[in-house]
């Protein structure tokens, strides 16, 4: 199984010690395309690549994932539309978000059907919820 | 001339005096018909309205609308959603955006040629980008 993570680069890297915990628990599970997302030293600033690039292989990077799994409790730009992309691509969605005071994740994810949209408060949640997930997509 | 209006809602309120004055800048070439995202009144939790309505409505607002304008310093999981819906819909897009210190657009956004990136100081820059782009959408 090859999976798509998307998590907040150039939004900010405030989780980026969770992002590559998902990372972990998601490679228990399959190929995770975009590992670099967990990497300690990529910054705000984003990968050296040129834009246009990075568009085009996270694109095809998503065509190429049998699922797409997203961390939303950050917004983040890039994130929101490669959401909107894996719907559009009929993706098995899964959005994945810590209940912070005074947040809400956007209507855009929470009134889509084709977003199954998951709290979770630590990694083992996280173990759980991918698990169910995966057997899921797999049953259907 | 109709134009949708995207800027940050859930994903955080810190510039909603700005959407106002952009807003009001866009009401001289047009109608805008998400004239709420400039309310003071309008918090971080959102409208009160129920999730799936406000996403389908905005999807219908972004075909109804002539030109798609958005506010992007702000990271923002529903802006970047809009942004591929409004890409996929092959809308004229203007994308404005602050240069703050440490930060940069996502490169889903950079990358992309269908999306014309502006960068502007204060709100006699809004007015001067904005004419020159629907100017330029007329004659093409």
């Amino acid at each position: 199984m090859k999976i798509y993570f998307a998590a907040s680069i150039r939004g900010g890297r405030n989780d980026k010690e969770l992002y590559l915990g998902i990372i972990q628990v998601l490679s228990k599970f399959g190929t995770v395309l975009t590992e670099h997302i967990g990497s300690q030293d990529l910054t705000r600033l984003g990968e050296t690549k040129d834009d246009t690039y990075i568009r085009l292989r996270d694109i095809e990077w998503i065509t190429e994932g049998n699922i797409f799994v997203a961390e939303v409790t950050n917004p983040s730009l890039g994130v929101g539309y490669e959401i909107r992309e894996a719907e559009l691509q009929q993706k098995s969605i899964l959005c994945l978000y810590r209940q912070i005071e005074g947040q809400k994740v956007s209507a855009m994810i929470t009134g889509s059907n084709a977003v199954t949209l998951k709290e979770y408060q630590n990694i083992a949640d996280v173990e759980d919820i991918v698990r169910q997930f995966i057997q899921r997509v797999k049953t259907a």
